[in-house]
């Protein structure tokens, strides 16, 4: 079993998730495809770089990131920073044959994505981009059941990600919130998770029509680096800076296949905590999932008995996708961190066995194409044609 | 207390709950408005009118509607036809002096839907249509916070209707399925009720940008006249018609007010019945409602303690709108023929005390506009602003 | 078509809900087995009848109980006044030959009910006690799949009814409070519908061990004869009497055919309205109920494939029991009326075509009887049997 | 910061949880009280806990669990092994001076666990028993209403754990199926984790009244070592040995402070999977919590406003407890692990801080104490007092 050694670029709140990830992943999954070693991290001062070492279980540390990269012992560049700078360093460890996992969205507009996709393309390194959610149990157990032809031709999907941690005017202008660093709003924050399930589940998008909303036109401007979700107010008297980017976006889908559909995201809902949520009909069923009960897949047959027909309510187990890695029974509970868990699984298998891993780069540029087709849409108000990536994955 | 003779023009499933809502009405309202009696109703035979008399509780009944047009003991035309008579036996119900409440839609389309306006205001009768789920007290409970400003100015709407009993292809091309008796499919029969909530709830909607699908293209030829909503199966060699109306809508929204909005509505999602829902986004708080649980209606409060921050499911009872008529504690149960009851509560107080009534003809009338709105925006693939209607009422 | 006459005794909210199901009746089951009519309504002062017989649409009122079972015209005598009146109406109703239904719980006690019973059968009339939940289409539907085998053979049993209408220890001491008149607390009022369900669907009770608590023991004076379900509050300086009944009960249960069980009930459950519930445990499968969401059963089957298992959630509508009755579609709304709506359809039919009807006074009886060991074994703390009533019904 | 060296005896599911926390506790609560290390684990043969080390990351391994015991560089010891060798380890563990976590229940029975007891005591050592569900933060959220006066004196509190892993009767016969090993069933398995909920929430228990039942009395004999919880099922012809415990338990109960209340647990309950719930009724409000969807606890307050009561489902995150050190916004999702990491760290705490921790070893004697009274009551069929322990812990 071999191990890789993995450098992690980044050190707010997903280095802390898949740091957990790395731990965990041989603990759920054995024999595990490999091993892997929490080499080294880096962050933005050597002070914090030396506390992530110490508080994620990494051996080294760096304020260089560039360390991490020219690093011949490690095998494994982990992105977990602000959006702007996934390309640089994504592109730097292609060249220095490094296989990389990013998060979403890979970057700020398909342009940038492209040259990362060119990057690892010509490197021939593995490349992941972290749509996790699509590695919960419930939606890869959805994903089986279309594949099983359970539900038939999909017909419509409906996906929501309702937050509302921007809803407070006084909530700061972190960097989620400025263009040039987040490349958009709400969409590509969370409304890529759910571009992520539309064409995992139903297929590519060929067409989009979409409104985009900034409810809250300036925000006090943010002193300190970290990003807390909107957990931290300004006082009164902090100067206010423009918010360049959608708090909210609506948007109808057409589907390559003839499906239809519609994503709305927002993080403006009161009450809506982390509401991904999907509803796809189809001609022989339906399925219903909700991440803030993310153990459960709802799913309807329309083969059932009349009078025996409705929505079941599956608990996700050890009997559906993933869940050998799992716990022994359904309900134990699945966490944010158990989908990172997953993640590093298949990533790291994909490494040893050598063999295909979604959603890599491909997959994350062609979200960023239609994210891109989704902006234009709102700005021009008329349907946008989406340009289909050469190359597609399955 | 008055006494109002109510001549019934139909006497399908609609007869059913108007006509128990006659009944009930004064049982659940005490002191009455007003009292009402059953004295005619019209059915399109002879013999199917007398069994509707016997059933439905009526002095009288006739194969020809225009005997209760003429009969000047009828205070109040009841119209629950399919949707292409509406027009004709309302004015002429207008021209006759009768106060009239037409089922929704109101006309198959604005032009039709404004001579119908024009009679009752021509007239001075009372005027009313029957988009009763707004009577649900859930939902006039939403209204209510929203005009206490409980949850502050509203920024996003989101409705959806959906049902399943169409999408099977074997179930007969009943006159829902028929252009020119019904209007449209879907967005008439089904969404029009998340229009008048939208309209309700939020304010005028300015602005829809709209998508429209015929997933089964062909059906079965109805032989007889009974509209079973999909109960009812063809046998394989029926000869087949074509369908001309949308089976699925899929709506974004602007509204006058600077909030947006969509509606989605489908006749063909497989496990949904009656699903009839919303989710208001406003700046200081949130509502949700869905029918199919239609005693809750959840409601959050932003200025809630941080640590005990929740959607509040509230059990609609005594202390809620309409409750003093209603049952003594909340969850003994609001059925669907409660709706109906409140309707003709409304509708008879407002003829009794010479008030106005909403939602009105002037309301249906502005639905209609918003109808063919849609159907335009689908048509062209663009947004498309909707006329507003000179007289708006509350 | 036969029409039968009811005179009603009692005017509360319960003549409401009856009074609403003779109306509705034939409108839902058609051809109706037989008519019913609303000749005479009494009530306790002229006044209130005449009002009551305005509201409620009888003919004709009195404030002498006996008018009507003197009246040779009636042929349906329905009792919904406090518990302590049920034996000498029902057994004069009897004598009278009139059918009767009764309200619940049949009886103070079992030794009343038991004359009750006798009379009955003395007198050859039809008899009814109006546990009226196990007519809703979701309890019946339970009722059919257990008949069915489809969750085996049952091993445990769990109700609940909870409400919160006497936490309030300043609601008035309604007739409600007090042993003479009603015979139990929270047992008799609402534990009996869970007795009900239990029988119905499970099979007669061999053994109970209870608990029982008043948690207010003294409550304001009712000055007024009106039973508000704790909707009104008594002033500061009312004077207070002594609560006799319980507030709140726990039992364990023994049922012949080997299951277990138990049933809790209480009125002082902040935040419960009327949360009837069971949950049951077979098998081969399970069955959830929630009245507060009555148009829902959720059934679990054992033999569904290991990776497709889950509680369906069934929404009842045409294809279930009462189906063709109700409305077109599931999910158009089961309201509290509609149940009383079924109950005297089973009602007038078994009049009609002279056939037994469940639960009738036997059962009554028996509830009567296990309610009776109930109080027993709270008072002892130990285990009580309970005895069975000679002839049982299915 | 100090680093303790954790010596984990036992290697089946449980011990990956454990594992998992002692990797992901600093990466969630920082600083961190103090550090762990992986040091040794031991099973029961040297390949597996050779396999155990290198899939939970220890550096060593043992057949020998007195290998741990006799390692002066082990700090913790933590038992993850079957009930019966509990006590013997946890009294070497204190004997070594070492700080001790065991798995729930502490023992087979009181007399068993007493002995732990006085080990810990004498040998001065800190002491945890693995009642991991109360560190739900939801669960611990409610502690936190309670304590706060938020729904006033706990009237009653009703508890159940239901599963369904063992209602095949040809799952095997594990080790908890023998009271040799295991003292009881579904009681000790489960139901003690009501049980500990019941006194953390509300209080101290006086009196029990149990009913006991096994469903399934004889069960294929397990050839293998290793417990799947239901999973595997064996072959037909394989010889089959007595269950001697209990599958379904259910209690009424009285607390010293005047609430009663109920604890039903079974592990045939078909469709459930891990159905840890508890609904607490006070004078001022109620609590509900479910496991299964445990990132929310839902509570009602009684002086909300009339029109606007309703339970509220909170959504646990930053503004809760352990808040801090989860996620940065409410639903991103706890899940088993996470329950696990904040045991740990509480845990770690206590031992670097040398304050107490709960639930400690009185704590889980005390919890003997009650299974033995339940047990007790369940064989005679009458309440059974509990024995109070001498000194209590908050």
């Amino acid at each position: 079993m071999k191990t890789y050694n993995v450098g992690l670029i980044g050190a707010g709140f997903m280095a802390k998730a898949h740091s957990l990830a790395y731990a965990g992943m041989p603990m759920y999954f054995w024999p595990a495809p490999g091993l892997t070693h929490r080499k080294m991290v880096a962050d933005v001062t050597e002070e914090l770089a030396k506390d992530a070492a110490a508080r994620l279980g990494y051996d080294e540390y760096t304020a260089n990131w560039m360390d991490i990269i020219n690093n011949p012992d490690i095998d494994i560049v982990d992105i977990v920073t602000p959006n702007d700078s996934h390309a640089e360093i994504a592109i730097a460890a292609a060249k220095a044959g490094k296989h990389i996992i990013s998060e979403k969205p890979l970057a700020r507009n398909a342009a940038e994505a492209k040259t990362m996709l060119d990057a690892v393309k010509e490197a021939g390194v593995k490349h992941m981009v972290a749509f996790n959610y699509r590695r919960t149990p419930a939606v890869a157990l959805a994903k089986k059941y279309i594949e099983e032809g359970a539900i038939g031709k999909v017909l419509n999907f409906r996906g929501t990600y309702l937050q509302d941690w921007s809803v407070d005017p006084n909530s700061p202008l972190s960097w989620r919130f400025k263009k040039d660093i987040a490349g958009s709003g709400a969409l590509g924050d969370i409304g890529t998770h759910v571009v992520d399930f539309a064409r995992y589940l139903v297929g590519e998008i060929s067409d989009v029509m979409a409104h985009t909303q900034t409810w809250v036109k300036e925000r006090p401007i943010q002193t300190g680096g970290v990003d807390k979700l909107g957990t931290v107010k300004s006082a009164e008297d902090v100067p206010k800076g423009q918010v360049d980017v959608d708090d909210e976006l609506m948007t109808l889908l057409k589907f390559e296949n003839g499906a239809v559909g519609s994503i709305e995201a927002t993080r403006n809902a009161h009450g809506r905590n982390n509401f991904l949520t999907f509803e796809i009909h189809g001609e022989k069923g339906s399925l219903i999932f909700n991440y803030e009960r993310r153990d459960e897949l709802q799913v309807f047959f329309a083969d059932d008995p009349a009078d025996r027909k409705g929505f079941r309510t599956v608990y996700t187990g050890p009997a559906h996708p993933y869940g050998e890695g799992l716990w022994p029974i359904p309900a134990l509970g699945i966490g944010y961190g158990d989908t990172k868990i997953i993640e590093v699984y298949d990533f790291v298998k994909a490494i040893a066995e050598d063999t295909d891993v979604y959603p890599n780069f491909d997959d994350g540029y062609q979200i960023c194409v239609i994210s891109d087709a989704i902006l234009q849409s709102a700005e021009k108000g008329e349907w946008v044609k989406v340009n289909k990536l050469a190359v597609t994955t399955p």
